[in-house]
């Protein structure tokens, strides 16, 4: 079989070096059947070009069979309101990568700030509408009249395919799935999203739906995190809840997300949920385990389920001697090293 | 001097046991100074009449120094986006109440969730506009093409005071503020927002501001709270930031605000940050912890200061002997009586 061919963005900052670990890692799983070419599109790009990526950027990118992301955004060269619009967030739209999933866990060896653990959540996040719509404006700019506006767009296709989605993870999973909105405050979006949940939830007659509002939730994933398993939300509030499990987790260099086209009629797209943390990128120091659970999360989308497993064996046969379970204590080579150690 | 008059909405659920809770404590430390008013307004109110509030509501309200509200909501008798659209959510904006302010931390004697405890935050939520405007709609509703909109709107008016107000708390503080929008994917308000804050922290050159995205202050209320004092939000992004507060302060049932009018151009209004809880609102569990402490910040508010001291140190005698430390160990009248015995 011909090697997966994969559209590499390293992109800003820590994003780079997590990057070549996840591929050194994935190489190591799947010997000689990746092919990949990578993209200098990045905020230096920018400054170089005017541009995120080139104006075919999205049609160069749409025949790769997918595509692995670092991070991207480095507020001082680039505004992130420019350098996301101009990369991230349009790849998610453009390849309805609707849903993004994110698993929360403690890996093996790592200790969480919270005193209890034993929770594996996982979340769905609407990736492709909602708050992220882009739609909005200001009037009066710049004076003491100015208003801002920002439109949340929730389409019916757009919220059922992503709780559908979500009630087809729960099957996999418990059978339990908690839907996320703020109905009490937002009684448009927020009600409309509660509707659709309830009419879905009669042709999921075995799956137990809990509705939670998102501050509840938040609080909840802190209290009591293990009484949670899929949760389904919108773009932002899936945002923000799966910093929160990343934080629960140990932190943002654990946390790992795919990006997801369900229909696979355009390539998805994997990466880790940390940003590009500027402050930190000439350290030598970033995690890169979120971003080599990525690159496990990508291997089992293309069908290499095995390879997918033993990354993630591997993984925790290093984070459980102890290996890049503290922050800033290991080098991310040692800590890339010691995972592809534990492949052979 | 006259007492105080304070109308009292005890509201829903646990809402009438807490209200009922605070007023007794906030009796004993200022005996024959509070005069107050209730008003039965709540779902079983508008079961009866078809309405939240009557249609003179507001105007009933006006002429109080206070208004002490326990909780609004029970979803099985009313929708929440009718109840809370119908009373708390109206109150906040028609008096201008345009900081809602939440102190986290820690009482004594209570074991918060997280491994490391100290930390001291007081978050100050925008609370009349942004995403809680109430401005959208939905068209071909019930179809397959339904489409949902939900517009937040920030006016400069708003987002000026509700900074300014949050600089001037980080005066009195340790002249430190965090400031949280998510201008890197909604590039209309929250943009907006990083621009005034920017152009505010020119005229506050002795406070240092920090600029967090809502998902990445959120992971660092659990990561390390200790890092954050004054935190300034809009009005969602507060609310979720205020129920994390509630999470790592130990539990909702600990976590008060105040809907303040700086101006004083009408009455402000206290509340505990938790719900109506109709869950377990006929155990006699409910923590009074939360609505005591919105008392004493009611008091503080009347100018009492010397009052509000004493109910907080009454309360933390009694936490400290471990009375309420432990979500349903102890009766809400347990814990009230404790309380008013350390007020002695
Ligand atoms: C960088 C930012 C636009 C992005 C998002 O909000 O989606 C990131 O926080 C994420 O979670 O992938
Ligand atoms: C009940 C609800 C509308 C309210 C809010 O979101 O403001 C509550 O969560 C709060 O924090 O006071």
């Amino acid at each position: 079989m011909a090697p997966y061919r994969i559209a590499v963005i390293p992109g800003d900052g820590i994003g780079i070096p997590v990057t070549e670990a996840a591929l050194a890692v994935a190489a190591k799983a799947l010997p000689g059947k990746l092919d990949t070419v990578t993209f200098p599109w990045s905020c230096d790009y920018y400054l170089q070009t005017g541009r995120m990526m080139p104006e075919d950027g999205i049609e160069t990118l749409r025949g790769f069979d997918a595509i692995y992301l670092g991070a991207v955004g480095w507020p001082q060269k680039v505004p992130d309101s420019v350098s996301l619009h101009g990369l991230l967030l349009p790849i998610r739209k453009a390849f309805v990568q609707y849903a993004n999933i994110r698993p929360h866990r403690v890996l093996a060896g790592v200790e969480g700030p919270l005193r209890k653990g034993g929770f594996d959540i996982l979340c769905i996040r609407e990736n492709t509408e909602g708050e992220y719509s882009g739609a909005g404006g200001r009037v009066h700019q710049g004076t003491k009249d100015e208003v801002a506006v920002e439109t949340a767009i929730f389409t019916r296709a757009g919220v059922e395919r992503i709780l559908r989605f979500g009630f087809e993870q729960a099957r996999k999973r418990s059978k339990r799935l908690a839907s996320v909105t703020k109905s009490n405050a937002q009684k448009y979006s927020m009600v409309f999203w509660d509707e659709v949940t309830k009419e879905l939830a009669a042709e999921y007659p075995d799956v137990a739906v809990s509705h939670y509002h998102i501050d509840a939730i938040a609080a909840r994933m802190v209290m009591a995190p293990e009484s949670l398993d899929v949760v389904v939300a919108s773009n932002l509030f899936g945002d923000i809840l799966t910093d929160l499990g990343a934080a629960i987790q140990g932190g943002l260099g654990f946390a790992a997300s795919a990006n997801i086209n369900p229909d696979r009629s355009a390539p998805s797209m994997f990466e880790p949920v940390h940003g590009s943390a500027p402050d930190i990128a000439h350290l030598g120091i970033a995690n890169p385990l979120a971003a080599i659970w990525s690159a496990a999360m990508m291997l089992e989308h293309l069908g290499e389920a095995e390879a997918a497993t033993r990354i993630m064996t591997a993984m925790e046969q290093a984070t459980a001697r102890g290996i890049g379970t503290v922050p800033g204590q290991n080098k991310t080579d040692e800590i890339t090293q010691a995972v592809i150690a534990a492949l052979d």
